[in-house]
């Protein structure tokens, strides 16, 4: 049987999952109703949650852009890409969870160190499949509308790199100091917004007549 | 009064409520505050609610999948399809209670075998409705697309039989031995993924011009 | 200023709110653990939990057809129309609550008649704001697709208008019989599922090259 | 590299993000047990979370009418838009956490204040970061639509303006009477909505062939 897959229903359902995932994020913070007698302080105690949302929050947003600057140079997909794109929403979908692992476990000297490496374990696998995920495309040079040109595939294969090495490194760092290691995650997450780049040309002339 | 239903609006609606069944799976998953002085032991005792998570989250992919090859290749849906569709989402998005069910009984000798049997039979009548959409669409051949061969219909079908067998065959299993049992579900999901193919043409080609 | 909006993104907004609504109300069905000892009676006795969940999920369900069946007639829309929508929507996001109390209540006596009656003054509200919306589109031609006919609007008209009596029928039943009267709100959504039909031409026809 | 994204996932990905927040609003909502012997009397002591439950919807909805009317005025979105509009939808999906916060302290004196301030803080960034965007887009007159005229541009601009006045007043006033300024979120909000304005022609014609 064949293996060709059109790319519109996968986006959109991919973009549900990271719609989700990112406004779910927000449901596990709460201040005790014991702090309500200052609740100022109670909303400042409360940082971990803020620091774990955000970094959550822009690290989907940057894999959503990412995403969005893989897929809309596909003409179609094929059986792998699909699997691979499942993958990668189950892990996305996942991330809640150690998320509000970070945010229970900061004010916890035991618990800490583990819940950062558990969350930085789960960003480096997303990374990973990716990273995979870039390489099948840019290997199957036909999946790839014909005027997406080699300078472009390069870029995207180089800017799917990096960030695995970040990851590493800020996890080896969270064995020594985990909350450093924390925000390490949030300003990863920033340089890869910042670091998303469009097209050179009009997204009409890339996608040709709809 | 008329019987056709563009398929554009069901499949952006269906679409949405299998990325939101999805994601909310992880909602339910915690480490409660007293394993946190030894958070790995906490994270590696939670087994039973990933594995179930996995389950459901790679059963429903498998189900988008199938649902979207045979959306794509539809004229238009008649008021049968409309509700057979309706019935699959209900049963789709109630699949995070029996999920949270097998998560929290699975470490409790009384409650298992109940708790997996419940969650096979809600994956079992996903199916049947699935079935049943099959045979209404593969039925009525005017609700394809001209450009699908008898080929396809019959591979359509093909795809849709065995899984309802496997589905008996591992609820029956789960009464003598429900853990193996749970575990039968998530490879069933994993089979039924790895088994769903594309088309053989360029989508672009099926869909004719948009 | 102008009074014109285009459809699409209000459809493809209506839709998320419609799935989400329709999709959360799972989260609240749970077996409390005391009940762990014997699973079976644990989950028969969340009876209440299902008929709430099935009752609101298919009204939600009718409601989208019924939505679809309106929006696809739109060549566009006025300002009204997204008002009413939009009031629409928020009551219809609204309905987890009183479905939550409606499954809570049923066990206890003296909150049975509240819950009953504030679940379906919430259905009537519903429908009260559908009718409206069916009236100012029916009343506003020019807001129509040319090709709609004077006949379809007419059922347009007639399926929006015996839905309110029927609500006002069973929540002045729900005042003696409570019980009884929630089925009544069941009865009543699957029917309006039963009811709804689609168009008589091929989508495409109707909604003209895209 | 490039600069240029379309903007049809962008706004798929930003409606799914809109509505979830909407949605999810009522999930906190709920009346205790306690309370069930005198339903009415504990359904109708919720309303501060009705109060919020409306206000954050209301505003999120006037803010989609917005954000709608901005986007298909543009031909594409260049990095300045992406990042703006991210960083408004991690404002946006943090809202259900003011928003209950603002419901758990009204019954509170102590929280009251603080618990308003925060909630009218959220929406002013919120405000801000929706002016930020209409100047980015404004100022960069090739990311528009030939088609948009001067006339159209200077509408969006004043009607982004005066809401930052608003919310400045109301949150001043919340330091003295922070249960009347929790209604004045509430009719900012209903203002907005009342004010948003479609266009002059027809969509189509806006849009151009699509």
């Amino acid at each position: 049987m064949g293996d060709r897959w059109d790319t519109g229903r996968t986006e959109a359902f991919s973009d549900g999952v990271f719609a989700i995932a990112i406004t779910l994020l927000i449901l596990e913070v709460s201040v005790p109703e014991s702090e309500f007698d200052n609740l100022w302080r109670g909303i400042a105690h409360q940082w971990p949650s803020y620091l774990a949302y955000a970094t959550s929050f822009i690290t989907i947003g940057a894999l959503w852009m990412f995403h969005h600057g893989i897929f809309r140079r596909l003409q179609y997909a094929n059986t792998s890409v699909m699997r691979l794109n499942l993958a990668l929403l189950m892990v996305v979908s996942f991330l809640p969870f150690p998320t509000k692992l970070l945010a229970e476990a900061i004010h916890d000297t035991d618990a800490e160190r583990a819940a950062v490496i558990f969350y930085g374990a789960t960003l480096l696998v997303i990374s990973l499949l990716l990273s995979a995920l870039c390489g099948v495309i840019t290997r199957g040079r036909d999946l790839l509308r014909p005027e997406v040109s080699e300078q472009e595939i390069n870029a995207i294969l180089v800017a799917s790199t990096p960030t695995l090495g970040f990851y590493v490194g800020v996890i080896v760092l969270a064995i020594f100091a985990p909350r450093v290691a924390a925000f390490g995650f949030l300003v990863i997450a920033i340089i890869a917004v910042l670091r998303a780049r469009g097209d050179q040309t009009k997204p009409t002339e890339i996608a040709g007549p709809a």
